[in-house]
């Protein structure tokens, strides 16, 4: 079965976002720290990326086949200008749905409900999940296999954690860690409770 | 001129005790990870280390003169019983100062008051510093030159951050990354606004 990881820009601190949805210039400076060419699949953008960090991000994009947001991210980027630059259909956990379209679907409901459309969406390939309130939900309900850290030198002292306080989980790892410009990423799998007997 | 840091193990969403001060065995399993006997200067404990952490931990104890720590980690610790396991002076910021002695130091006043008289029992070592609000108060008044970060996999969902929420600061760095076994020890370096003219 297709994996479910969540993953974000976090600075030291924790957050992937500053006070009052500041701190991206920072939180981005990867996007722009190297000579590599990179083009998003949907061509909505070309950023700057190291070798290191060319190769990681290109081999997440390949591996990735849906995403799971919430509405304020949504609401934020105004919906991608109708698609999510990752080129993979995006399914939007709201109170508030909107009409579902061939890029998004809305779903009000669970975050099972959520990721089960996603999984659908994304065949054999993963299903990458907002940080936040989404990874804390999804977590909560032993929905996430991986978590992708992308660690940026900076404290932001504030702002929108990657995960939203609550219950505690064990990690391993990790598995991976690749050194860049401007980002460390790293790669942790989480412990499940049945994890023995998978 | 010595070097002041401040370091902690830390989760990856940035806590460096879990709620109710939980969560110390996570966050140090990393001292018993390894095959290396590793006893403290004072002889108050013998941890077991990877050789890659017993060379990270050992070098930075030999560079370490001093520390700086809060009273409330002094008096959850008892005070170490007497004295700091790492063996070197330990100046504590307080508002209700107890008597110095040959091991301590009781300040009521300043971070800068508490890192000069550190400093000057470092001599030409560095001085450690407390994480929470003693790393706060000392980044706010730009005396930290670098942060040593032990990040452990573990997400704990509350807790004491490593950094109290307050100004946002530009990091360099990871200017040094060493994988071990429960933990990843990353080195960074603080920007300072004058660092220009150092």
């Amino acid at each position: 079965m297709s994996k479910v990881y969540t993953g974000a820009s976090t600075s030291i601190d924790g957050y992937v976002s500053g006070p009052d949805f500041s701190g991206f210039d920072k939180l981005f400076a990867w996007y722009e720290a190297g000579d590599v060419a990179f083009t998003m699949p949907t061509g909505a953008m070309t950023v700057h990326l190291t070798p290191a960090s060319a190769a990681h991000y290109g081999g997440l994009l390949q591996a990735t086949g849906a995403l799971v947001v919430g509405r304020r991210l949504y609401d934020f980027t105004n919906g991608w200008n109708g698609q999510h630059p990752m080129g993979v259909h995006t399914v939007v956990l709201t109170h508030r749905p909107l009409e579902d379209n061939e890029h998004f679907t809305f779903i009000n409901g669970s975050i099972d409900e959520a990721v089960a459309v996603a999984r659908k969406h994304a065949g054999d390939k993963h299903v990458g999940l907002n940080s936040g309130e989404i990874a804390r939900q999804a977590l909560d309900a032993g929905l996430v296999d991986e978590i992708f850290l992308d660690l940026v030198p900076v404290i932001l002292g504030g702002g929108t954690p990657f995960f939203a306080p609550g219950k505690g989980y064990e990690l391993e790892g990790p598995v991976s860690v690749i050194e860049s410009s401007y980002v460390t990423h790293l790669r942790y799998k989480v412990k499940h409770e049945d994890s023995k007997t998978d």
